[in-house]
């Protein structure tokens, strides 16, 4: 895809289903917060809201992240990879970005050891 | 899967295509430098050699990152997230992560600016 067609000050790949991986950075601590999934959609809202877009594989839906939580991702910059199939967003994180209520989706080492902080209960936020 | 089935501390799912998407992250910088895939061999070679394997899905074959180039990774820490389908590899990087010769395969943003550094020439690395 031609740089005018996509949309983009860049190529982009979005792949077969239309998606591409995008993992959001902590733009404070450079902390690794997640990794979810963006389609056009969800990367043209994310660039023209300032506010972190996905969408849901689960639920097959755009899936703006906080709506439900309050835990928002501003926008501080998009970046693309070097072939255009990946994304990251450097983030400010409101409150935690996992469900489980850790500030990191990645609070754990693979071989089972909590090393991420809890900074809610979910049992607060989720009903 | 339980987790002595997985092999490792945490349960795990690779999914249909049996990959999970790695996720590459600067120890000393915090810096983002790649995002690759794994499948469980490329995971367990990680796991005990301490230097960052992926599975290729271009060549289709087992990656070990920088056996081309030298640019390999060193592995101080390997994270699962939430829902066990997402790693993330904390490394020390040896020269460059991105082919294109950049320190990080995301040194550019959605616009198109060029904001990462260029660490080496890749006509010197690749023949």
């Amino acid at each position: 895809m031609s740089e005018s067609e996509s949309g983009f000050g860049v190529d982009l790949d979005f792949g077969d289903d239309g998606l591409v991986p995008a993992v959001a950075q902590d733009a404070e601590t450079g902390d690794v917060l997640m990794l979810a999934y963006a389609n056009r959609d969800a990367l043209e809202r994310t660039v023209e809201t300032g506010v972190a877009h996905y969408y849901s594989r689960s639920r097959e839906e755009l899936w703006e992240k906080g709506a439900t939580s309050g835990h928002t991702q501003s926008i501080e910059e998009v970046r693309v990879d070097c072939d255009g199939d990946a994304l990251l967003y450097v983030v400010e994180q409101t409150g935690g970005a996992c469900h489980t209520g850790h500030r990191s989706c990645f609070y754990r080492t693979v071989e089972g050891e909590t090393v991420g902080e809890r900074v809610f209960d979910p049992d607060d936020v989720y009903e």
